[in-house]
């Protein structure tokens, strides 16, 4: 879910490259999160492993949109890669369909069934997967009827014991959008800012006893969304004031009142970003540091 | 999903019995199935043991609205059990609940979390949650993009390779509805008749990629959904024409053309009973065979 500071991954070696856009969903239960580690089943460790399987290459390195934590979700995740332009070239074989088209199916073959690719794209190097993106959006799913709680979505719907309230939940989210210092909100970072704009934050019931939030911002902190759900929760089963998450943002430290919720309940939905011919100038904006004006 | 014609359970020996109603949900994944089955997961088995537990007798009999095979799932399955009135009343310890609630947060932390207890009711000996029940509902749920298929509906959605024509498949669904012999979609069984009305069977398009259909009978024999939906998916594929299916009907004998279609993709959504004054008749009307005018 945070966006540390490391550089996008150069071209590959001295091979002509072609950067590929992939567009991602994954079910996060079993996965030790996005971020490859050794020994550890991760999402970006099984994409790696399936585009070097079918590129016949040693496995890309990956630059994306929204990192995820152990246990998160994605509908809409995009990476992009640099990949060895003739191995690319060489993908569909002897069939007549575009190397997109190729990769896309191979892929399907060769990765678990828990992460799906949706689509593949060549892009310019001007596209880049976390530095060109505008903003990011994310959905929490909770069951406040434990009674009627579907096994079916237990891998992705947290239960919360009581009826909560949906209006002063909505209240309090609002109260938080715009451009804000979401210290918070963050677990700290050295060096690195907590301003954010968030730009939508609000709870709809598309069913009963089932709340889902929406939560839109440029970019996250590490832990901002369930940290924010887990402000609003509280003023939604009336143990806080719906003026309390304000406050706690307004404070600009951790407020140990404010409960991290559980990953299995969050959902990176979509990564947005801009039309072609801004993607230049976009990237070279999100790499400034933001500032409170 | 069939229902064979065993007796309904007696009363728990000489002691005084209450009739208990549990309606329940579970993800089908992981269970071989309904009924129970020594040595085998079962949803009967695990639910029998939960309520042993729970009221520290043996595991009552439980008699089904609904029985389903393994790997389908249910949000609105209905059974009925008649248990140890002593045992039943004792249930709140000394809390002031009633015995019906307390039994649901026990069944809660007792039961595995693909098994939700969804309400505990004291009902009449009039109502059978088998012989009471005046039709079933059951969805099934395709996805015909496959590269928009979600990782997290893996378990209860069908992948199907090509775009399905939706209106063929309304069209012939709507031709299967009524009073008919369905033998050309059952599982043939000695003795049992394979006359039904189906009362209702239509297809939606709720998301992009994703078909959801839902049948709605006074009962079904074995494996009858899973192949009615296995027929009009041809017809949506274009492989066959949308007046097949009532062809096959009308042929009365199963015809190898029609698939039955994966368990997973099939939930039981609801169990319909009359009202409580009816019980009886119901009851007494679902035990006659059913006939052809």
């Amino acid at each position: 879910m945070s966006e540390p500071d490391r550089p996008a991954a150069p071209p590959a070696g001295n091979e002509p490259a072609v950067r590929i856009r992939l567009d991602l969903a994954y079910d996060g239960t079993e996965f030790s999160g996005w971020a490859a580690q050794p020994g550890l089943r991760t999402v970006e460790g099984e994409l790696r492993r399936g585009l070097g399987t079918i590129l016949r290459t040693e496995p890309p390195r990956l630059v994306v949109g929204g990192r995820t934590d152990a246990g998160v979700h994605a509908r809409g995740s995009v990476v992009h890669t640099d990949v060895d332009a003739a191995a690319w070239e060489s993908l569909p074989g002897r069939s007549d369909r575009a190397p997109a088209q190729a990769a896309l199916s191979r892929l399907a073959g060769v990765l678990p069934p828990d992460i799906v690719v949706r689509r593949a794209t060549v892009v310019s190097t001007d596209f880049d997967a976390r530095f060109s993106a505008l903003r990011r959006r994310y959905s929490y799913r909770l069951c406040d009827r434990p009674a009627l709680a579907d096994p079916l979505r237990r891998r992705d719907t947290v239960i919360v014991p009581r009826p909560l309230d949906c209006e002063a939940m909505n209240t309090a989210a609002d109260m938080l959008c715009g451009l804000h210092d979401f210290a918070a909100f963050c677990r700290p970072r050295e060096g690195a800012t907590t301003i954010r704009t968030l730009e939508g934050f609000s709870w709809q019931r598309p069913t009963e006893g089932v709340l889902e939030g929406t939560v839109v911002a440029d970019a996250f902190c590490h832990s901002m969304v369930r940290a924010l759900v887990g402000a609003v929760v509280a003023i939604g089963q009336g143990r806080q004031e719906p003026g309390w998450a304000a406050a706690v943002l307004a404070a600009r430290r951790r407020d140990p009142a404010v409960m991290v919720m559980p990953a299995h309940g969050l959902c990176l939905e979509e990564i947005i970003y801009p039309p072609t011919h801004e993607l230049g100038a976009r990237a070279t904006q999100a790499r400034a540091v933001r500032e409170l004006p």
